[in-house]
């Protein structure tokens, strides 16, 4: 009864922080918008500055908010009796909705800069930028190849696993300190008189924007790397899952070979036995997704 | 005898992160000094331009470098036979010179400012970074008062410690972050004729630096994110020690206690018994300590 009252509050402070990084988020990319359409001259495709504005908007919106939550999605407890492999196509769904709405916020501003014969790629912030963009679309082509479709030996998706967290975390931390560098960048160009030294309304309203995204990328980064709030290994899933509800059948198998194996950064600790166990449930599971 | 060949190929594999991170840290120090000698007007105290140069050089020496190296102090596998207590020491001593360097580097920005009239903390560069430095020395007391002064009861130190890892993890992400601001701001503000856009060679070697801060923190934040290379709990450590070399007697104990117990942060596996069993150790400890 203790462990589960306990577990009640676990569950509290999570959607606790769901809902703050949500908010935040959300009030992230509204501020994006109030920027561009009070203090700019809003949005529009006509390689002007109001096709560059596409480009804050979209980079908040795709970039930063739906990678973040594209990288919690197996963190939310009701989805845990979902199958593993339909998480994994919502996580792999939004990340490429998040880098077609990257890639064309870039195209923004290329645009933008090619119509006015402003240079291209020289500031720190458009080669992080596009370096970011570049693994992202990286990351997800593996992820898609190696997570995804049932060709690679769950030994390679062990052994991958925590690299692909890693870089995960990484990309999305580095968007956020690529997306301050362009508010500051853009801060600086545009603000004339008053300049931004003389930090007029539009500063201190865009300088909360930079202070939201860095609050946001903390949230998610916190909820990513709490070990207790991932999703749990399917086996147990299945003792956890209601009684009454049906299990998926044979896409329960599936999934719980990638649930058990390949997600645990831990495997050393299995032993040649389980391992030899798990290699059949994944044969089942592939057979299953085929 | 394969146990031992895949340990030392992981060492290998370490001391080849550990040389690459520290190679990147010292260029990028070096990258910073050029910068202020090769292509600004040098260092001196004098109220002028060579008094910001000391902005770049000690942020990216002190808050970047000496910062990183304390961070992953503890993983130095020939570190694993000193007692915890020095290496908390070393841990501490490392961050407070880093809040020293950060806390001179931001007195030489004012300085510059208020001899030249130029406002202070208008930029979201300003806004995060003096953000940072006010948690990191929050960061630095707190760890002071809970991890090394002998009063925090074990329990405590072991509810503090994930949130002490991340809010650690998180600033040093949020000082390059920061970092990559200052030197966006720089390269636009000082870069006139030839601008920043027609990337004369200063700015194309800053914007290199800012790539190296970037592959730095990546550096730092791999070798800290992997359990398998944490310093082991104790009791471990003195089964490793090889023999003929005498443990540090009531020392080794008190470090017994936090490496078995406030280091992890999985503490809910530990049954009541253990726990009460290191909070034996812990009050040996601490008297030892006193």
């Amino acid at each position: 009864l203790l462990r589960r009252a306990r577990n009640m509050e676990d569950y509290g402070r999570f959607l606790a922080l769901l809902a703050s990084a949500l908010l935040v988020g959300f009030v992230s990319v509204v501020f994006s918008l109030v920027w561009v359409f009070q203090y700019r001259e809003g949005l529009s495709w006509d390689g002007g500055l109001r096709e560059f504005n596409w480009h804050p908007v979209l980079v908040i919106t795709g970039f930063v908010f739906i990678q973040g939550i594209a990288i919690i999605v197996y963190r939310l407890p009701w989805t845990w009796k979902c199958s593993k492999l339909l998480m994994k196509f919502i996580h792999a769904g939004l990340n490429t909705i998040a880098m077609i709405l990257a890639i064309v916020s870039m195209v923004a501003v290329f645009d933008y800069h090619n119509a006015r014969n402003i240079p291209n790629m020289y500031s720190l912030h458009s080669w992080i930028g596009l370096t970011a963009v570049i693994f992202y679309s990286l990351q997800l082509f593996l992820g898609f190849a190696v997570f995804l479709l049932p060709f690679a030996p769950v030994p390679l998706r062990a052994a991958l696993m925590p690299i692909h967290v890693y870089s995960g975390l990484i990309i999305f931390a580095t968007v956020i300190a690529t997306a301050l560098m362009g508010i500051t960048e853009k801060l600086i160009f545009s603000l004339k008189d008053p300049a931004y030294s003389a930090l007029p309304p539009e500063a201190t309203f865009v300088n909360c924007l930079g202070l939201l995204l860095v609050i946001f990328g903390a949230l998610i980064l916190w909820m990513a790397s709490r070990s207790h709030w991932k999703r749990p290994p399917e086996k147990n899933a299945k003792v956890l899952q209601p009684i009454g509800e049906t299990p998926e059948g044979t896409e329960a198998e599936s999934t719980m070979a990638d649930g058990s194996n390949a997600d645990k950064s831990d495997l050393r600790i299995n032993s040649e036995a389980a391992r030899k166990q798990n290699l059949k449930f994944d044969e089942a599971g592939q057979r299953s997704t085929m």
